[in-house]
């Protein structure tokens, strides 16, 4: 399967993104509803019955689907639709975007598969569904994807096993697995996340990234991006938009094909060569784009960069824990990825003095001591978030584990009393399984970043941070 | 305060080990047992009334603790006391032991914090009780520390919130809050680990990492063996014994004190001084330990090399997954990881082409596609696995995702079915949240090595394998 030659350098024009109202649609079809759970038809319609407004199984060889009243064409439909779901075969979806658009459907959502990414048949196939869809405006998410989901409309035209919850994520991906994989894992009992948007790309044949990324920008409920992203066809135009998103949404992209070999299956994969992966690590990094490599960094990122209440424009962290071994794990993790822990100026470390216990440690990471309640934290936090003393730091860490002396509901409080104080970041890391959940609980519900694992708080830090110039 | 001088080298001999029937008391006492759930004595003597032999708790102020008749002293107890654990201020340490001794007790965990680690009263008291210690003979754990747990023998000493649960990782840690984490980490809900013996090693006034090692290396409950270290003192006798071991059974060290400010925090915390952290690197290497940086790397490091057939000799991974997605970023992160995502030979290519779908990738990793069922799996599995293919790698990985096509309880018998088939080491990795957890059960429960994150997979395994020299 060989590549399109390279083509003149697109430019980024917003005219050219598609209208918003082209995700909201009033009716939805799915053409290849079925009830046999084992097809997608099945799944997609499914999750299709959460949508406010008609949605219609479509399908020549039923009289009803799942309870809904079944069309044997889209054309045999009395009402108006706005939007169908594409589960036929691929040799059929030509005509049948035909019918769409003698219909006045504004966008199909194409799952199927055996497009470009097979072979050449199936380009031309594609280049013929792209063609028929130009004549009558039909916009065209896919082929080969495992669809659209905008929870907060309960709209969901995939088949995952089960939609995503609302939330002020957007996440597009290049990889149907991915994306599908992604719901899953946000769907994890004590961790959930939430989405704004979830999108696989698949073949792009009409829609693109720059389309979705356009759709997350502008969209109300979207507070920050995530991209995976095997590659960008549209280089130019993708960092010119990336650049304008930045300045109010952050964009973190997982971008796989680093390995010599990753990029040979990607190839494979998607039909198209990956570019040099440094190549994108220098584009990201020039319009403002968090370049991560796992999707939990992804997710970590987005969520507490979604909440910031102000840029983050440093690096620097105090740290607070009452366990002197992750006092020194805490060193070891930020030196390693680029996190400063500052050191506390004397008159600072005096104040302190007066209230915590002879032996604490005078210095940052501040060790509370295994015996240290509350107050030890709230009077360290006290100095530290007083108005002249937030320009010495960027980011407070508050760790704790589990003891007798100091319940996880009592951090979590902590955390939510300073996080309401400071215009700075404040995360929490709870070590120690399920017996903290109460306190993860408590401050997921006030929308503070919480961590199961000490090495992911500095990780993630580094990441958010590294676009950061030090001073 | 300040530290020992530098003393000559202590080489390892087997003699001076504590024995082990030190840790396996008939009777235990805990001396300091209180009623007061806030005390380390109430949740201290509450651990231990899971011990089947006699526990008796000891407290001047009481008749009765938790439901048993409560003795004012430890002579005031009528049968044999083999291990008393101590909960009461420092001040009293000393003329206890002393009674201890008297009563012809062998252990005795300090959990009683004020030693050596305060001041330089402490750390006369600390040369006190060592004195009367080893006049009777009595052996200590501690002080300063959690305690010790061997939960195979249910005997906890320490005062967690809830004792682990029994298996087969002894995990040694420096640091009480660490101990303490892990043993609440290791009871999170679907991915619980049991441990052979966890140990607080506190200030090491007696017993030190050598006698916990020692116990952990002849232990028969116990298949690895993970450390939590900010210093080993006696260096050379540590790096003889650890030879010794590695030989027979994994010892991971998660070794703190890498940064500059972590030195001087650890120096703070334990009042020595870290070594540089290049040495300890270089060290374990020599003796065959594997270093890691993270607890969740060192359990499963631990929880794999324990149940491997074989000592693993190479670094070459053939990767199998039905997500494209996957097989792109398998290769990022195995490149990152140093292992060695290997050739399949032309003529297995050639064998797979026969029930292969006609669009697989023909690579390693191999992309069974977003359709893949269970026989497209099995169908590559028995070929790798044929006896003479056994030698063209060395790990396998599994990969799935959530779809319709293939249930994870289907993956988790693959793993099953080839893991018992082959010697080589065979891990899954489960990739979409809790709706793949059937999949996960089915293959803990056969002790399978599972994952529900890909990168972890390749870092872990890099860890692992890191001191194997490639061929």
């Amino acid at each position: 399967v060989q590549d399109e030659p390279v083509t003149l350098p697109i430019h980024y024009d917003p005219e050219k993104i598609v209208p918003v109202d082209y995700f909201k649609p009033a009716a939805v079809a799915v053409i290849g509803a079925s009830d046999d759970k084992t097809k997608m038809g099945y799944a997609a319609f499914h999750n299709l019955l959460q949508f406010t407004g008609p949605v219609y199984p479509v399908n020549n060889t039923r009289e009803e689907i799942q309870g809904r009243k079944c069309y044997p064409s889209i054309s045999a439909i009395p009402g108006h639709v706005d939007m169908v779901v594409l589960t036929i075969p691929a040799k059929f979806v030509p005509s049948t975007i035909e019918e769409c658009g003698q219909k006045g459907v504004k966008m199909a959502v194409i799952i199927t598969a055996g497009f470009k990414e097979m072979n050449e048949e199936g380009r031309a196939l594609e280049a013929k569904v792209v063609e028929i869809a130009r004549k009558y405006g039909v916009r065209i998410v896919g082929p080969n994807c495992l669809g659209l989901i905008l929870p907060p409309y309960k709209l969901d035209t995939t088949y995952v096993a089960a939609s995503p919850l609302p939330g002020d994520i957007a996440f597009i991906s290049q990889s149907g697995a991915m994306a599908n994989a992604v719901v899953g894992m946000s769907l994890t009992k004590g961790q959930e996340l939430g989405f704004s948007e979830v999108v696989s790309v698949g073949n792009q044949c009409d829609l693109d990234y720059l389309d979705y990324l356009g759709y997350a920008a502008n969209d109300p409920h979207t507070k920050s991006i995530i991209l995976y992203v095997e590659e960008i066809k549209n280089g130019v135009a993708f960092m010119e938009m990336a650049r304008e998103i930045t300045k109010k949404k952050p964009i973190i992209a997982i971008k796989a094909g680093s390995s010599k070999r990753g990029q040979a299956a990607a190839a494979s994969h998607t039909g198209s060569l990956s570019g040099a992966y440094e190549v994108y690590m220098e584009a990201f990094r020039k319009c403002g784009v968090i370049a991560v490599t796992t999707v939990p960094e992804a997710f970590q990122c987005a969520k507490i960069m979604g909440a910031l209440k102000k840029p983050l424009y440093g690096k620097r962290a105090v740290v607070i824990t009452n366990a002197g071994g992750f006092a020194v794990l805490s060193n070891d993790y930020a030196e390693r990825r680029g996190i400063d822990i500052v050191d506390i100026p004397e008159h600072l470390i005096k104040e302190m003095d007066t209230f915590l216990p002879e032996f604490w440690n005078r210095n940052n990471p501040v060790d509370l001591l295994g015996d240290a309640d509350e107050a030890r934290f709230r009077g360290v936090l006290d100095v530290l978030t007083r108005e002249e003393n937030e320009t010495l730091w960027d980011i407070a860490v508050i760790i704790t584990f589990p003891n007798k002396v100091l319940s996880p509901e009592q951090v979590g409080q902590v955390l939510i009393d300073y996080q309401k104080k400071s215009e700075n970041l404040v995360v929490g890391s709870f070590i120690g399984g399920d017996c903290l959940q109460p306190g993860v609980d408590l401050a997921r519900e006030h929308d503070i970043p919480v961590f199961d694992e000490l090495e992911f708080v500095y990780r993630t830090l580094g990441l958010m941070t590294k676009n950061i110039i030090r001073k």
